[in-house]
């Protein structure tokens, strides 16, 4: 069987060696959606307009938390991520499209900087909305394109 | 309509002024689900015995994150945590159930904290495992459970 | 000559006690001032409105900060914010500036959180507008009011 | 108009990608002042010899800050810097100069870590001595050389 | 056999209940040594007064630690200090002593962050030496002083 | 006399200039050991088979502290640490010994990092058994080997 290589031999938790990696350019993408009332979508949309970015705050929120990466899941690497984007599409009736796009030049991948900056700015979108919206869920967070390193691409979509 | 509470009148973000709002015991609880292959499921059930706790690890990692909401969601208020608890349970053939319970005896509630747990112990589970398994999927991140404070008790499920 | 209450009798830095103290509802009130050449001001102005909000992400860097302030300053005891207010207003021809309000119940004051949301608040301007003016300038950063605790109400302007 | 370069075409924040830029040594300068009573500039310098280092707590907080800049301004890169150097001096009869120096071998400047490093130091400083002098003021924090990058030298004074 | 606190009756970690317990003044004392070469002992203490303060450094570092606690050990629960003071004693002819007060009004104990307030500074006088003195070592880190809450004083020394 | 490498010609703290040496691969091993009552050792025991795993959850919160070093010492560089692990080993009768191992590509060493990673995971044992043993201490915690960079290597046992 396939070892979980956060594990050594004795199952203890590690933070794998990666200086033998090779420095390389690495890329990840992540999609998820939040999904809500129509009407919660319909106060998120006007506010992009006019009364309160929703989605700009949430923005902001998964691309500073996409660099608080490695304090938040134990056993990532902390990194020098080169570049962070964040979009934000609402799909009506009920629901707001999100994905990030990280990368950097490193000797590790950051699928998990990409997931992070997507559950946050999920998060961030729960926040702001739930005081007219309990019901709100976070849906299909998932890792949709992964290149560079030695595993080479993956794309799920 | 309703308006978003973390926007002033112009629509500026703003964190809200809860100092008139009494201290109370407040409670939240969240669930959500990391979904995987059935093979993925059954290394991790075989790691809780001998070879690497995933779940275990996930468990420490959402806790700590509850406690570092405030730093992650921009608007929440810093908070005195009286108690997180993270139940991580296999659903098999293809799932790991996750639900946080959060309280504190405070002026705002906990739902953000019981959420961010759920959601950096499902990213800790992706992360432990994507070397065998890049399809896990987290989904169905939700409130299930309020109580406490001014808008009194809501349960989702 | 009065002590500094920073340092102990034999000059060694310290924590003060404020475990004596009432807890009291504070407010305190910091103004600052990023002076820029006016066509920065102007590319900051036709930013709020299509593309690209300068003035909303300093927003939310110093609210962000406002909460991290007790990482940052040594001294100061960490402190549960009830409430954080930025308001950023351009001052043309060659000006933004900067107000920040903090509230909180507790045993000390919050002066330096208005303060440290006001600087980064400022930082974050200087950073976005970087690349087209180098020149930028921070100035006037000062505490206009205080009320709450022991010394009373402090009015600076 | 010649574009932010935080903002993505259509005005969303972004983190700018780095990755093609190229390693190299990179240096920067900012200065700033805190403006005080004459009295409590004597106290500091008072302080520095037998009761209290406002200046040596103050340079501690202000290199340990510019470590945490990508923490605070939400666009910044991490970064793993090289050498932080801050000079306090007292500039009788009523402020304190501030100039903080910051080097790293990397893809992206360090103007902010420099200028992070002043701000922090200045609000250590009111920090320390605010309970003899409400009315001290941060004024002038501004960038005074840069060096490394595509685009070159700068020096303001 | 006394059950550990930390964990739950199916032995998974868990951040402990502390809601219904009282908000009292509660203290806690911790003590540590930092043994060295008789030189570098003496540098140190060369350096108090002219070149170099290292027991300074160490002072606000483990002051600062001490605040972040809830951070770094991760089932204990976020306080808001009320004091925090350290001392550190040159005890010739090999070691430095390290004493750390922590007070709080809240609902759980200050003994973890006395001892990580010990266990900082120490940390960052080796730091500060082992350029001249690889050797050192910390020891006898231990709590010699707990009051308040339901359990009671303690008294160890 | 040696200088001590953190403090400038004038005695001031100062983050020492790294840009000029080579990036080489650094390794560092560090050890400590946490003494208590037999009793507390047998409870650890039991608890790594079936009812808590208080070893297992002091190994993370190593590996999570090594990863803040920077945070924590004050004239640290912030680094990007290649692979971390941690032994903790009973020795009976009363006494849980600990190493640290951390390496880094990079232009300076990780001394600091595998000695944080010991004391915090000794804390961490001290926290989750303190209900049961108030008197365990903390021992011997000093570096064992250092490799890579200018100073070459060290051996102490």
């Amino acid at each position: 069987m396939t070892e979980l290589t956060h594990f050594d031999a004795q199952g203890r938790a590690t933070m794998v060696d990666v200086s033998a990696k090779a420095e390389t350019e690495r890329a990840a993408v992540a999609r998820g959606r939040v999904v809500m009332a129509p009407a919660t979508l319909e106060r998120i949309q006007a506010g992009t307009t006019a009364k309160g970015d929703v989605l700009g705050v949430a923005r902001l929120a998964g691309i500073m938390a996409a660099k608080r990466t490695s304090d938040l899941i134990p056993l990532c690497h902390p990194l020098m991520l080169s570049k962070v984007t964040i979009d934000l599409t609402a799909a009506p009736p009920d629901a707001v499209e999100i994905e990030a796009l990280v990368k950097l030049t490193g000797r590790t991948g950051v699928e998990m900087e990409a997931l992070t900056a997507v559950t946050v700015a999920a998060l961030t979108i729960y926040d702001m909305c739930k005081a007219i919206d309990r019901g709100m869920r976070i849906e299909a967070v998932r890792l949709v394109h992964k290149s560079g390193g030695k595993s080479g691409t993956y794309e799920a979509e």
